[in-house]
């Protein structure tokens, strides 16, 4: 490992562009001592010089014009790939075109959604989850992370998961329809953050494909945290958790000390990872960055489950989910280890794995490097061949202040961005190693571009699988400041799209997002062959014909079957009385695409969509007589507005 | 009033572009009796015919590529006009930048919203109103209509208002901050979806901006709704509401025979209009168009006012509010008239105000026509200057299949979109009404543009303000079918761009939106001014400074109150108990725009945002006992994940 000489921190970085944000940084980090730390970056392996104080970004813009005709779609023009975005804390799940940057679809999942009638319907109800009172549990989210799930080293378009930080939630999206079909809440865990599918099964080779989905802990809480344990900080403990991606049952989990971070899985299913911050288990900020150096952890993923299999686990309060010891006092013994640690520097953020199957990367967050993770030598020590699992590092580079994520573009080159500098630093992962071995030669930086500004996560056109392919990158800038028309203090995101199939990067296009998306994937669209229509069948409850339409009654438990076909209900009209608990089951038997009708009951509280030949029920209880129009509420029909059915309540 | 000739009903309108839609549609009209009084379009007026059956909607596409350069916008690039727009049965208000058609922002109003806390804080709950238990009383919305405020004829950026027909209710939206300040329940109202505010005082010349906001129900009712009265669906009645633009009172009320559905007010502050189907008041859909000619009420505002200053009112059950009587019965005689009722062919939709101030137009719907209705005619009749009101029709011309809604382009010519025909035309008004008069040789329709699909509302730059500068034309499409990537069932609503600014008309672009948008307005970006950082002392609860960060008991009720300053929460721990009533009170002390934080409780269904300088607060019960990380959830520094605030929670 080879570090670049330190340097003195630039006194002067106030360009436009990063006027406040490091302003404000530094003067956080400098209260705490860090600033100094943060001093190593060097321009020496700039391609291009960063811009003289004051100078424009100039780079991107004329050659965006150039660009404009490859990212602009004309009218009925269809995108080439498909994004799928987290949404943040609006607690979503986004689906995109690119190159347009095109909001698609947004699936609803943590959070109520009044389009859909997510958190209205029963069935929705019944995926989010309801306290006794019949509420729903939580109808706050924060997403951060989606991945889709795998066979042979690309995405097989069955599944997408998504994290809920807030909450420990793990939602499934099924792709066919694009519909959130499972959340499972991760037991003991807080702060639920990095999350990544396996790629193929680290023991059974004909299991090329996910079966695994990771899950880190980014809090570390007394464990079970019920009330005790509250004032013994430095017992503190997070737990990393492993998910089934059919069943969504947690498998097992890991204990471990520090807080997780992001999550990333090896190509050959052996290792799953999460690179940490926080391994002091300090508190307070300060104390969370008193160390000079964190960790990016692997887990033998076929280890512990051997060690499941041997009822080598305790269990946690109430949980039956086995846990085994991953702690480093646990696992200093390679023979036996279930899980290694690789010194990173301090406070790393995001760990990420080339396309190649190769190599795992830490980018430094408060240092200004890049560490360099050769995976063959990190099985290498579980298999005793490696004396010091550091030595599985073989490069730890400068790329300059601030670094976050990194992507790859399948010629060998990685993206990361600096959220300090508002820049991507694109480098060359093979030149680090040699710069890293020694080589002074190597200039490993081929190219820099500023971003507006403050970029987050970065990804690129297929870069987390093994064909990768260069085209397009996208950077979720977490500040959009000016670039966009003034809409109050509430500011978009800018997610930015650039151009990198030729040598230099090129910024094509500002696409501003409702905030606050994290991570996101980008895939070419013919992996995905999506149903534009259900199945009657597919629905337990569906009507089988028109002609079932009506009210039965079970003492003050009334049914009420609805068929929809535009531009009518059936029936027209029911009657229930004040006080009855009713249901409405609502099948569409329109089975044109698109033809996607509401039903609104005014003044209580209901709305949902049914899509053509899906079905769906509410249950309510009837406690306010008089006549309501339920109406269709999604535009369908030259006879829209008079599609409706009336509900009278006769007073009890 | 002058009729075209009735011919035959095409028998094959098959061409690929109108395959299903209008099958269906004919099919549910076939069936109540209606297509034949839906025959009598000719294309006789067409400048350009129709495409021949199996033609692709060739127009636009080459002439889009034309004009890429003016409609896309290179990174860093701003838009030149605001959209604001409804976003339908998802139940918020948006705000597009155009022409990109960028969605800048979308403002929380009726339904909640995890990023903002919308339905979360103490003061979002207050504005949206909750039950006795302290559950919010709505989470689903219909939102249909976004107007904005005026003065001298034009937007003046105070305020805009939007409506939510499943609970009859009004929403302001602040246009300096882009936020709901303020939700009306209309008394006695079911199915609320019209909505338009004056533009200058009916009496006071000096008073020319908005003071009033007027309303209209579609769902005819038992007044009151109280259970009584059911089966006696003739004697249903709707009320049009006004209300204070200020205050967002409900001023009074006019109880009307019919179904009110949009609405529309003149340039001269003298009247109001809705434009009615179902005069019929029938229940069922074939009786709801029974009758050959449904209308457009005109209310004369002054008149109103001076009948409720008398006295000449009733209230309506357990509201306040004065109601007039507006039925057709009780206002035969012009002289004393408050509510004027224009004759329009059967089931019109929309009713729009010309930007010389001279016309209403309803469009037919159900028939193929635009009717002109003069405003100086309407105001001859309450003058007694005219003996039939009816003769207020200056035209009553065919335009297609399906007129829906009609826009202005400050040049007399007129855009009307056809929902059947998925086309929009263009035609001249006073080419119109000289046609109606006789002139066999005028052509009033001057284009004809196809689009994708079936579109509904329509709207140009600046087109309901007298400075209509007829540059571009929003057409919102209500199915998408194969203009995007496919998604699932559930598809993106397609708001198309075209550029009128010259003889024919061009479809630039397309953008995909989340369902369903209806109406929208546009106007250039320098009328508004919005702000991008609070003030502090705008919040009562506000810290002062950060110094107050802290925890105070009184009893069993404790408040905490936290102070954000990037990269800290202050304090940075506290301690309740089990039980405990908690409020916490959030000021963000960061100045600099675009720097928001977030602030997520762990497993308490607690999140929301703070902008720079805003203050939120929240209330909960601290049930369960341990340790909770609460956490900035908005990006907002290098040390983001580090900035935390840990509760813990002792237990009882």
């Amino acid at each position: 490992m080879r570090k670049q000489e330190e340097k003195e921190l630039p006194t002067e970085l106030d360009t436009h562009r990063r006027k406040f944000l490091n302003t404000a940084a530094f003067a956080g980090l400098a209260g705490t001592g860090v600033a100094m730390g943060m001093a190593a970056c060097s321009d020496e392996q700039s391609a291009s010089a960063p811009p003289a104080p004051g100078a424009a970004p100039a780079a991107s813009q004329p050659a965006a014009a150039e660009h404009a005709g490859t990212v602009h779609l004309k009218p009925g023009e269809l995108d080439t790939y498909y994004g799928l975005w987290s949404g943040g804390h609006t607690g979503d799940f986004r689906v995109l075109g690119l190159p347009s940057g095109r909001e698609l679809l947004r699936v609803p999942c943590f959070t109520p959604d009044a389009l859909i009638g997510w958190g209205i319907t029963n069935e929705s109800k019944a995926i989010m989850g309801t306290r006794p009172d019949g509420q729903l549990e939580f109808t706050v989210g924060d997403t951060h992370h989606v991945h889709a799930s795998y066979k042979d080293g690309n995405y097989d378009g069955r599944y997408a998961w998504i994290n809920d930080k807030i909450n420990s939630r793990i939602a499934r999206i099924r792709l066919d329809y694009f519909i959130c079909d499972k959340i499972t809440k991760l037991p003991n865990v807080q702060g639920f953050h990095g999350i990544f599918p396996d790629k193929r099964d680290p023991v059974d080779p004909a299991i090329n494909y996910t079966t695994r989905v990771f899950c880190g802990a980014e809090f570390h809480i007394p464990l079970p945290n019920d009330g005790t344990g509250l004032d013994t900080s430095d017992q503190y403990r997070a737990l990393f958790s492993c998910v089934d991606a059919e069943t969504m049952e947690v498998r097992w989990q890991v204990l471990i000390d520090g807080n997780c971070d992001l999550a990333a899985s090896s190509f050959d299913g052996k290792l799953a990872a999460t690179n940490q911050y926080n391994t002091e288990n300090g508190v307070h900020y300060e104390d969370m960055m008193s160390a000079e150096r964190d960790g990016c952890l692997f887990f033998h993923v076929a280890r512990i489950e051997q060690a499941v299999k041997e009822g080598k686990f305790k269990t946690i309060g109430d949980s039956p989910v086995p846990v085994v010891d991953g702690t480093l006092a646990a696992n200093a013994d390679p023979a036996t280890a279930l899980v290694a640690r690789v010194s990173v520097p301090k406070n790393p953020h995001g760990v990420n794995a080339s396309p190649d199957g190769k190599y795992f990367i830490c980018a430094g967050k408060l240092s200004p490097t890049a560490t360099v993770i050769e995976l063959a030598k990190v099985l290498d020590w579980f298999d005793g061949k490696l004396d010091d699992i550091d030595k599985a590092v073989v490069a730890e580079v400068e790329l300059g202040l601030g670094p976050l994520h990194t992507a790859f573009d399948g010629r060998g080159n990685a993206y990361t961005t600096l959220f300090l500098d508002s820049q991507v630093v694109k480098w060359n992962v093979e030149a680090s190693i040699k710069f890293a071995a020694g080589d002074n030669t190597v200039q490993y930086v081929v190219d820099r571009l500023d971003v507006q500004y403050q970029p987050g996560h970065i990804n690129a056109s297929q870069s987390e699988t093994m064909f990768a392919d260069g085209k397009w990158l996208a950077v979720g800038c977490k500040f959009s400041k000016d670039r966009y028309l003034p809409i109050g203090p509430m500011h978009p995101e800018n997610e930015q799209l650039v151009d990198i199939s030729g040598d230099k990067m090129v910024l094509v296009a500002d696409h501003p997002v409702r905030p606050e998306p994290h991570d996101f994937i980008i895939f070419k669209r013919e992996l995905l062959q999506p149903k534009q229509v259900y199945a009657l069948e597919d629905f337990p409850l569906a009507l089988k014909d028109p002609a079932e339409a009506g009210v039965t009654r079970d003492g003050s438990k009334v049914t009420v079957k609805i068929a929809s076909q535009a531009p009518a209900f059936s029936p027209r009209e029911f009657t229930v009385k004040q006080g009855d608990e009713v249901t409405i089951i609502l099948t569409n038997f329109d089975k044109v695409e698109d033809l996607t009708h509401g039903f609104a009951v005014p003044n209580y509280n209901i709305n949902f969509v049914v899509n053509p030949q899906e079905t769906k029920s509410v249950t309510f209880v009837a406690d306010q007589p008089g006549v309501y129009w339920c109406y269709c509420t999604h535009f369908c029909h030259a006879l829209h507005l008079e599609m409706r059915s009336r509900m009278i309540v006769e007073p009890a």
